[in-house]
């Protein structure tokens, strides 16, 4: 069913649906581009041909980034945590990485933080 | 039951457990720390705090990050994803984000990249 190496196949924890949640990174600017997921078969597609592939959720098929919208993502490093239920994709993003044109996933919605008025804020 | 802000909990997509992942970044250096899980009341605690709080999945408890361990994650900034199913939350790390020891929870298992030998490497 799945080509995924046995050897990193043992040490995925994946959630019931048989996913892993992967954390999309900019290699070189370390910007957190979006957040995918993975089966088996997504993350031995992503290993063996460098474009990151993850399992759609909403549309219930594997889903080639890019692949309509041409916003590649060119796989520079994959790595597993350390109790193997999360992935972190290393990636260099051609163009948007977010279906909304946005460069990152977290560019719109800023709950807290230092750009964000606080209550005592004024003018 | 929560003191989370009304418009932000009508924003979250929960996962069947009422769980957002939370991936955690170093705020200056850009690092991926760690993934973790909140429900309403731990990012309401996270933001309202200053201090990131999980939901442990295998306590199945509150858990303020460093509380035993002194490793703490002071928050910088804290955002939600294009569709509301990821939090982003920037931190300055206070010694290790993983429980091994290790500066952040990727450290160790390198499945592919370019300081991995490939089938091709000798010596």
């Amino acid at each position: 069913m799945t080509t995924l190496d046995p050897a990193i196949a043992g040490r995925l924890k994946r959630n019931p649906d048989g996913l892993v949640p992967a954390v999309v990174q900019q290699h070189d600017t370390g910007e957190v581009l979006m957040l995918g997921w993975m089966d088996d078969e997504a993350l031995a597609r992503t290993l063996t041909t460098g474009r990151a592939t993850y399992w759609s959720r909403s549309r219930q098929e594997y889903w080639l980034k890019g692949e309509t919208s041409g916003h590649v993502q060119w796989v520079k490093e994959v790595r597993l945590d350390c109790d193997g239920d999360t992935i972190l994709v290393k990636v260099d993003q051609v163009g948007a990485a977010c279906h909304t044109g946005d460069r990152t996933c977290f560019d719109a919605d800023l709950l807290s933080g230092a750009d964000r008025p606080g209550p005592d804020a004024r003018g």
